[in-house]
């Protein structure tokens, strides 16, 4: 059980953690531009030496760098890893920011800023309850372990060569992912794992300049090869037509179709903060919690072609350009349906269409029965005052695989972030009072660990 | 007949009739983004000026000003008037331009720059033209008006309003429309008409804010909506669906049809020009031809959502834009068939779909038996030493009906461009060879004009 002089330097370290969250967030860190990457790692290093762990600065040629940490207890032989990132999402649409995305800024008990959520904020409390520990009783309750990459926002393409390479660094009995909730009652979440993904660039060159429009009557047209291909992708039921695109995907067990089914979830509240009138096909509210758990989407991230300034440009356009990512469940090989979505295309008279990878993860998922996830939903309890909500996987996605499968270990999904944190969209933040909550759930959580 | 001193004259000059050129395409007057629209206008009307012209700027309150111009000649009491047109497309993309867009230079014989074409090359070309008269004869073989809009490219939305004010100004007994070419072949094509169009961004609005693509497994997506509106719209044969598109389109008469299957078209050249492996649909050459005179279109010329940028983004776009031309023949009628296209999304559940109507514009064509039409069509066989390309109608698209229904007067388009001037396109350029023989050419036209 957490200590009250533990408690006791949270509550009285509140602001300066927000300032280190802020300090963090201020180093531009957009992997998809590869921009400040470096600067960043660097800072992030800093910061676990000022808590006063022991780090090694992992390197590949042309890649992010990977940051390691370690701070060893005198109180238990188990050991947690904390896996983070210190890269974020770019920062568009820049209009729509009320304050600077790199010039974090606290407004009313929160913090706004690109990362102050996902994950800078998140990597920042797992830091600071470290040091709480160091500060209040020498020491964690049990190693710890830290594991920060640079690249998980564009699919964490070499995290798998990382930990292949230093398999015994990352070595661990448990591993607390990068992200926990609230959700919009502020029940804490406790979530089990994570779809996976295939994100992938569509590309279709057809002309090899733009040409007039009014040769459209003649020349083929890219955007419209485009519609085809998409609508040939999926049904209008949002099934994907790829040929055993739902081969190996499991129906959930009776019990945990019963946790699923008692998962609070506000559907109307949910759909109200993104102003949609309805849920994707109608669907009500309890299908639609359902479907993040368990439905593999495939989502258009971006769509462009010809031109896109104001007023009329008469042009066809050469080519187009379509980003999807398409989530997968657990039993769902990303590799091998990359092979027949290749193919699908091919035998359908799309076989010029390139097909850029840009990632490929697959699900994980702990079973909610597991001990370590039983601590996380008990400390909850404790901190939170209320009986979390169990969620057995998230819609989000992240290469948890790479651990869990590798290390036959448990993973919890707990934080400090709140389902109001705009992650990946403009006004992004943090709420202060989550963050010192949040804190004293992993620590809680931690303290289980440790003893059981 | 074009005397010998004219002849001369304008290859004396035809070095500086280039500067003149380059002068005005200069002075940037992209009317999509109401740039430099005032200051070009200007520069035209001085242009006007030291030919000699009377001239007078109509205008109105927010709308591009439209020059007019009147030269007088003493012998024929017979009117040409010149439509031509000052503003130009958007110069995007700009890395794909040689040399700036706006910033026009001489290489091997061409000018290159935005605008030295369409329509700033033609433009400038009449005014040299009846420059050539006043110094080698005194005045033109006939009188002549220029009207000279700055909004075609946007789709000439108020020179309707501008010739209804002023409708004996613009009164004549024929128009030598804005753009002329010869063919890859360069054999001088003598164009009697043009398509009409409708042109409509199409809004697509779903969430309030950006969502994180994990969520589309709940939340609807504008991107696949929009991809099953436009699904809707065409099919696979390039056939528009919205009911009663089509009703009143004609057959060619069968002389008429005889005039299109004699027009040479090397549609393996043209194909080639632009890269494609196909025409349309797997279209012959000979169908090609077809359907860049006679087939309306629909046309996608901008599509855009989500995250464009490099990398990987993951995110549920709120909202989706497609900006799309529909190019119409004879009969079809742009207001009804705007109103059956609302009528076609409301009845199908594209009801809150917003259409932003750009502009739209009937077709117009003159009958190659018109005695203006033959003056072009006996001149041009003088000037190039060989029979003319005479085309029923441009796949392009202009406000000609404004001229030809208004005052019943006949109209050709012919000029000094070429099909390799890449109009609309980066590196739009303009052949001095062609310059010299289409002020030939036209002046070979109002001599016959003016004598029938």
């Amino acid at each position: 059980m957490v200590s009250a002089e533990f408690q006791q330097y949270v509550g009285d370290n509140l602001q300066r953690f927000a300032g280190e969250i802020i300090r963090l967030a201020s180093q531009p860190s957009v992997s998809a531009r590869k921009e400040g990457i470096e600067e960043c790692a660097t800072l992030v290093e800093t910061m676990l030496r000022e808590i006063g762990a022991t780090t090694k600065v992992l390197r590949m040629d042309g890649v992010a760098p990977l940051v390691y940490g370690e701070v060893k207890s005198s109180r238990s032989s188990k050991t947690l890893l904390f896996y983070n990132h210190y890269d974020v999402q770019p920062e568009e649409p820049l209009e729509l920011w009320k304050s600077p995305p790199f010039k974090p800024e606290i407004r009313d008990g929160r913090i706004y800023g690109r990362g102050v959520s996902d994950d800078k904020g998140e990597l920042v409390s797992r830091l600071k309850l470290v040091e709480a520990y160091m500060k209040t009783s020498g020491g964690p309750p049990c190693n710890v372990k830290f594991c920060f990459e640079g690249e998980e926002e564009t699919g964490s393409v070499h995290l798998e060569e990382y930990v292949s390479k230093n398999s015994d660094l990352f070595k661990a009995d448990a591993v607390v992912w990068e992200f926990g909730t609230v959700d919009l009652q502020d029940r804490p979440k406790v979530i089990l794992g994570v779809k996976g993904m295939i994100y992938v660039e569509f590309v279709l060159k057809m002309l090899s300049q733009d040409a007039h429009s009014s040769y459209a009557a003649a020349l083929p047209s890219a955007p419209w090869r485009l519609v085809r291909l998409l609508n040939m992708l999926k049904d209008t039921n949002e099934r994907i037509l790829v040929p055993g695109w739902y081969d190996g995907v499991e129906t959930l067990a009776e019990d945990e179709l019963s946790v699923l089914e008692g998962m609070p979830f506000d559907g109307e509240e949910f759909r109200k903060a993104y102003g949609a009138k309805e849920f994707l096909g109608g669907m009500n509210s309890d299908m639609a919690k359902k479907a993040l758990v368990q439905r593999p989407t495939g989502n258009i991230a971006g769509i462009w072609a010809g031109y896109t300034g104001p007023g009329s440009k008469t042009v066809l356009p050469k080519e187009v350009h379509a980003k999807m990512d398409f989530r997968l469940v657990p039993h769902q090989d990303p590799a091998d349906l990359w092979a027949k979505m290749r193919k699908y295309l091919d035998d359908n008279g799309f076989g010029d269409v390139e097909m850029q990878l840009e990632s490929m993860e697959p699900a994980a998922r702990t079973s909610y029965k597991d001990p370590f996830a039983q601590s996380a939903i008990k400390a909850a309890a404790k901190v939170y005052g209320t009986e979390p909500v169990v969620e057995l996987g998230s819609p989000g996605t992240g290469p948890l695989y790479l651990f869990t499968r590798r290390y036959k270990m448990p993973s919890v999904d707990i934080g400090v972030s709140s389902e109001e944190s705009a992650i990946h969209a403009p006004n992004e933040n943090l709420r202060l009072d989550l963050l010192q909550k949040g804190i004293l759930w992993i620590a809680e959580t931690m303290e289980l660990f440790a003893a059981s």
